[in-house]
């Protein structure tokens, strides 16, 4: 079996890494690849890394263009994908790594990214409870947000044994703000300096953080949740604590929830995660640990928010979409030092 | 008048950041410079940025080195000053970089380090409440530590607002680890990459974050600590969040408490601290805000861990015990990008 | 005597070297802050390394802005500076920190920059011979590039001494290409990545080596010139090469120019210049060897771009033209590490 | 076919990169992990990112441990391979990441290593004229240096062209020095910094490229070296200049000689390498043209020092060796941001 894909907003970070997934992928085919302001560029221009792919041009995006490919993948800015996944019809499966079908409330929709909401998909995160039944054949899939992925894993197995607020600081490489030019992330102000944004519950992953944990939860999980920027480019390290409720082996909660999880590998003790270790690859390490003096649960995971934060995530989903076997084509190996 | 000074520690990162600013510093003299292993070395094979030393040569740490000057500033390991700090006499001013006399509770001590505590000398945080008065004339100071500097500082002014557990998180440049030889501290290592460390409360500078907000509070204070290694040299840059008593105007109680404070920046509202902003300066830049649906507080700020977290703090310590000007040789003023 | 200053350009990167180091000057007051679209912004938006301008407002850049200021430094794109100086007046000192008058050959001007030549200031270089005499009291001053500046220094002393041709492979930070908001200069590409560019002779910079080398050779010198970006902010590391014309002691040749210039240092035999020892300040730290097998001359010079790479020589420069010790203001410490 | 294998040297980062292949290579099965110092620990403490392997522990690394596989790579100190090869016997084949069996010269060996020399081995860059033929089949290979890899591939197509002197300077990350723990490799120092080292051609691996392109031309060419240390991880941009005997069309030497070359890749005209783009890959991506004023000849070429420059010739000659696909296991795609 041949799968054919496509890639809209193959010019970006979350593109480049979906071909860069892709290309070694056993068994697709990659079709076409779209852009918009760079419709018409050779791939080279803005993927140089993607040699096999060097003569490819970009095309425009549109419906036109992705139909006919058994998937297609979104890599657009938020808002971009309903009207499209609609003109594809049902024989494409729309892998869509943008935001807009993440959240089920229409409201919150609407507090953190205004307008009209396109309604929710089956979300993929297949580690979280319940969801992987749902990805399983499904034609469209939402792919979480890098922070809610790391953060979401961080704790779903202490959901029961948790006060309900958590406290989430998560420290992220630049890549995750796209290829934006924006004056704060040159490489002169980023290299050399940590830098909080989005403070004070302002950044849109929170209510998606506060969603997987609620529902994980079966009650309502507050979420304290503050994204660093640090000068790396890719990776997220979260560190997320929760008042214990009593007592726990907290260890024993997280050894189960992920014992057959491929991607999710919970470290030896006294082992703890970094971002370089899972740097490419489709991995989610972390270490769990109780402060003893506070009763206090600390988590620290680390993840690569372009592959296991994004475009991972993304061809996990196709392959359960697919009925391929979940692995396929992805990898637990980072790229270090 | 002319202040002859002396280093103990002169080939580490705290030893050369003292170097540093004494050289602009405009009462000062530099006498003698020493160390342990290196001693006999050319000063310029370990600082080789502070050219107008190039010629000086590291002496060995006895206290027939250092005694005779004004000042002696200890950049030593912990453990090393109480017994120098004896042969020194109270004619010469005494300033410790290290952790030795920092904790008041010996049980804290023993605890955290292990063996005698060598008791508690006056604090060099002179913007905590009550402290810079007994800075001031001083002939023995204990230099903070740079995490508690920067998250004491963040969280004191409100203490009388929150409830008794705060969480801290912060990313910190690896020059706070000095020069040791390990393999988590090579280049290839940190570079890309973020990782925690001393996690669930582990940190040697919890109990000292502790000590001074229960301090400020006048009531017991829990602090879930947790710093971050990033890929930087210097900065430190500290998420700190508690829960609010109740609504209040915490903005108010930050402008109040560092209104006429030299080095502590309360930014205004929606700028947000970097760590590049402070590097090479003794300033620590804030801001507050509140997370409504949580009703908590939440804090950034931003130091450099070598100068207003370890040198810059030693030398305005200097400046208080001498009765020079606070800010004497001291600066505002960041070097970025 | 008090100078009372103003930046034009002052919400850029030179622009903010130039505040810093004006900032620690004793006889400087800083007035008028110009800026062209950044106009009306707080200082703090763009410099938030310079608290004690935090206050400050940008205005437009004008000649009725700029007039009545002693010293006006022009840290402006080129092609600004020519006019705006005529419009100021043989009162005020101009000191452009761009390229309009740095190149002495209008046909040099119109192949690397087009359009009309606007003739040639004395150019702000005291260390080349016959340089400093000319900038003693000027009106008009012209700041050097920056690897026009570290390359010329490396080489000067040994123009005698080598063939006609040398080969400069220069390493530099970021912050020399400013804050242009293009794609290769955002963080995530620069991090973790090496570029060339200008490769062949096509950078700018190369007619000024050639010019600088050629006027201390008195034959025409012919420069390979190509810069490297690597992932740090500042900093220029240069190596220079170029064929011996006969065995030499090269060294004293270095030692003999530099031997009472303030801010070159040629480093003891066996250390090597690093660009974190000059950054932020005015030095130039270089080495000399001789490669035996090939009998060629091997020169690698540091410098800080920013600092003695651009501000630090304007401020260098406006010492001298108004009468002020050379090297007020300015220091050979740098911020390490 | 399934090819067990060993590798000697499995905590380094050379080693680190092999396995990182190995675990990627369709064809082979991973049998013997060994150490020196670390024999003993868990693999995870070394390669945290290999995940698949964290169970395995480290070996001593004996002849005995390592008899009885297939293929053995050597990933060890120079000085260490001879003896181990001769116990392993011609039924396995040894491939040697190390320097031992480079050099065809024993007086260069014993000018730049000192010792005997062990004799010289089929030398593992089969892009280099005549060099293929010699390693299909083999069962002893050395891999060559990283420098000597980029520079040789980018200056062979060209040395009947050029005169007989070539000048290198060659940017590198810091994981080419491996896990050494030496002060100038702390991430403190590394990051922010750019620094040159064996200057004036007392790198070793002058002697190596100097042999490449004196095979390949047929006569004696002169290589001027100078490595640099950029702040990056992986990585070398080799920026290589010659004067051009007369004019030629250089760019039609390099497509005739890399048209075939599954893994060296000249770019479309316009595009310049960047070292980011071929991040983990095996590809080395190059560029080149003439500065016309000059009458120069410039080549700049990008490499990941661990993968081509090491590990993945190592596996690219183990596939030839062993008369599999040449590119199996080996990608031309990179990571990146």
């Amino acid at each position: 079996m041949t799968v054919r894909i496509a890639v809209a907003g193959a010019s970006g970070y979350a593109g480049g890494e979906l071909l860069r997934l892709l290309l070694a992928h056993p068994d697709v085919e990659i079709g076409a690849l779209t852009a918009n302001s760079s419709a018409g560029d050779l791939l080279l221009k803005h993927q140089p890394h993607l040699l096999p792919l060097a003569d490819r041009r970009l095309q425009d995006t549109t419906a036109e263009t992705l139909e006919g490919h058994d998937v297609v993948f979104l890599a657009l800015p938020h808002g971009h994908s309903a009207e499209l996944a609609e003109q594809l019809g049902d024989d494409t499966v729309v892998i869509d790594c943008g935001a807009d079908h993440r959240l089920t409330s229409a409201d919150d929709w609407k507090r953190w990214y205004g307008g009209e909401h396109a309604g929710s998909w089956p979300y993929g995160l297949p580690e979280l409870p319940g969801q992987r039944d749902r990805l399983v054949g499904a034609r469209r899939v939402a792919v979480p947000g890098c922070y809610p992925t790391v953060s979401s894993l961080a704790l779903a197995p202490a959901v029961d044994l948790i006060e309900d607020e958590v406290v989430v600081v998560a420290v992220s490489g630049t890549s995750g703000a796209g290829k934006s030019l924006k004056p704060n992330l040159l490489g002169s102000e980023v290299m050399g300096s940590a830098s909080a944004y989005g403070v004070g519950g302002a950044h849109r992953h929170t209510p998606e953080i506060t969603q997987n944990l609620s529902a994980a939860a079966g009650r309502p999980i507050k979420v304290s949740f503050t994204p660093v920027l640090a000068p790396m480019s890719r990776g997220i390290l979260a560190t997320c604590t929760a008042q214990l409720k009593e007592s726990a082996n907290v260890r024993v909660a997280y050894e189960k929830a992920y014992a057959n999880e491929p991607f999710v590998h919970l470290l030896p003790e006294g082992f703890w995660p970094t971002t370089n270790a899972v740097l490419g690859s489709n991995a989610v390490q972390m270490q769990v640990t109780v402060d003893e003096d506070l009763g206090r649960l600390v988590v620290v995971a680390a993840v690569d928010n372009l592959a296991k934060g994004t475009a991972g995530a993304a061809v996990q989903c196709m392959n359960l979409a697919l009925g391929l076997p979940e692995t396929a084509g992805l990898s637990t190996v980072g790229v270090a030092p």
